[in-house]
């Protein structure tokens, strides 16, 4: 039992306690639990989660106390399939075309009513923004808001969308800033969706990877990609950079909203590049800053990383919710589960809601200049 | 007369004339101007100016128009003095303690007189902030005020200022915002005229390199640092920021000001740094990012490079006007002569001020944490 009381010894240092009282202490319902973290650290603590072999009364506060202390989850305590997430890595490009549609396949197109529950009517899959906001739509609406005076947008302005998703953003700009919008989406399901929603606007949507879109047919005064880089991978960083780049006339700006790790990586967390996001990669200020040289004049940025702890809170409110009610016909499975399914959806936004609440990553939202701006930016806040 | 030719050609291009009526066209006086230019880049025209070879009434607008070209000062065109450079930084620590201090000696122990005259009562010697400011001194006042809003500075807090100058900025931070400041400089002169000004108030001044400075004995709650990396040397880089997050209590915020290239580079520009910032090189935010990683949080950034145009301009105005009345006796020399002196200051703030009105450079203000902010930080504008 070397096993059980190095694992204990682990969670007694994160203040976790095994099968006691408080709402963040880990019990232990099946003792393969053990055997799973200590192969697979931070990806087989999930996976025991899945199988149902432990629970926590407050799942949110118990993986805050583990990321807190970094102790459980090290990344030098990986297994043997993060070892080979890390060489894949190396040798292949992940985030390839084919592979960036397979991922949608897995994510996007998953089950739209299970996303149309859970992020509310904006349909915005990214941080929102409480500072003025109560509610989840309210707070999702002042971030398009934002960016959207981030970006100085002016009537009759073409915006180009970079990962527009099922067009909430698009569907604001256009018809609050008069502005024409295209987006550009690679999830057939996200671009039906995006062009009902938009429907009367002058939206155009792309169905496709943003390195097959033909930059060189349209100018775009300004540019905005939210939430999207994070699937870009590090290797294609740059191409990302510069399709905008190519994209824009001089002196537009780009807006880049995106989570950041705190340190430069090529791989993202095990657990979530396993089960949620596949070829997932957080990057650095330092792997932004070095794929911008040259093609991008930075001119704002701002960390709104707090705000995805109650964003992530209340898509799994919302999550939870429609669980209860929905029919069985329309709740995802995996392996065969959909009780699995549901314990990975609460683990994904349970954990991550913790990742930003202790500061292991943060939110960015850059803006950016082709170019020399003639007068000084100011950046809304 | 080929190098003439070329010379004209490069001139027609950024649309400067030589011996036209504009008032940015070069007039040559002597016709070594042409050998200088075309073997020395950048490095020959400012010297050229120097001696006298050339004028122009404009010289800010003469200098813009070649700075946007970039045809006649482009890098690929440096001669061998600037190939020398290149390699001494490759080879040696050109910032090393012993070399800063004669840096020290070279310019800000210059003439104090001088920068009274140039900076005005604000003794400050960075970029100002003219957003709600009409004249140099309530620019610079806005500056400190600005800086001590985004350190969210509060009564009874301690605060480090690496590079501190004359002390304007530690003399109002006390004044205004109740904190104990202690600043760092290296250069005699500063430091005594920093306790002069700082009289009764609860500000220490340390006389010495930042690398010297005894971190472990206090612990501050903020650090600014404001316009002196760019005397530190990429190779410092991290031992500055190091530096700064061993000085400082966890959470606590460090604002960064500092000129920063668009283009990463070991060396600065050929003539500013043989005439007047020996050593001097900007940093990129690429290797600011580099440099941050897994030791602080970029918080908040903010351009205000279009800020340093109206900056320079204005010491200009002031350099000119004291120059009028100085007596001979006060005013510095070069080459045994004042009026190589004098047409080099003018050079010197013509040729910044240019850069930054064609965007060649920018101005950051970077606010970092050391370590998660408990909430989301907000940054005064």
């Amino acid at each position: 039992m070397s096993e059980v009381s190095a694992i204990r010894g682990l969670c007694a240092k994160a203040d976790v306690g095994i099968d006691g009282g408080r709402s963040w202490d880990i019990r232990v319902r099946d003792q393969r639990f053990y055997d799973c973290v200590i192969a697979d650290g931070s990806l087989g603590l999930g996976e025991a989660y899945m199988r149902g072999y432990w629970e926590a009364n407050d799942l949110f506060g118990c993986i805050s106390h583990i990321l807190s202390c970094d102790q459980l989850c090290a990344h030098k305590n990986y297994g043997w399939r993060t070892s080979l997430a890390f060489l894949k890595a190396r040798l292949l490009n992940v985030q390839s075309i084919s592979q960036t549609r397979s991922l949608a396949d897995v994510h996007y197109n998953l089950n739209t009513e299970l996303f149309e529950h859970m992020l509310g009517p904006s349909m915005a899959y990214s941080c929102a923004y409480w500072l003025n906001a109560a509610t989840l739509d309210d707070a999702q609406i002042a971030k398009f808001d934002l960016i959207c005076r981030k970006l100085h947008l002016k009537e009759g302005e073409r915006l180009l969308d970079i990962g527009c998703g099922w067009g909430g953003f698009a569907h604001y700009a256009a018809e609050n800033y008069g502005v024409e919008v295209v987006g550009i989406t690679v999830a057939d399901e996200q671009a039906a969706y995006a062009r009902e929603l938009c429907t009367g606007l002058p939206v155009e949507i792309f169905c496709g990877d943003y390195r097959e879109f033909p930059t060189a047919e349209i100018c775009f005064d300004k540019a905005a990609s939210i939430g999207m880089i994070e699937h870009v991978g590090t290797r294609n960083y740059r191409t990302l950079f510069s399709t905008v780049e190519s994209a824009l006339r001089p002196r537009g700006l780009f807006l880049l909203h995106s989570i950041t790790s705190p340190v430069s990586s090529e791989v993202g967390e095990p657990w979530l590049t396993t089960y949620i996001f596949p070829g997932g990669v957080l990057p650095s200020m330092r792997q932004l800053s070095e794929s911008a040289e040259r093609l991008f004049v930075l001119q704002d940025m701002q960390n709104i990383g707090p705000h995805y702890t109650p964003t992530l809170r209340a898509w799994l409110d919302n999550f939870e919710a429609w669980w209860e009610t929905a029919s069985p016909y329309a709740k995802p499975s995996i392996w065969n589960s959909q009780e699995a399914f549901y314990r990975m959806w609460r683990y994904y936004l349970s954990s991550c809601a913790a990742e930003f609440h202790v500061g292991g990553s943060q939110v960015a939202q850059l803006v950016y200049s082709k170019g020399h701006l003639p007068g000084c930016y100011t950046a809304a806040r």
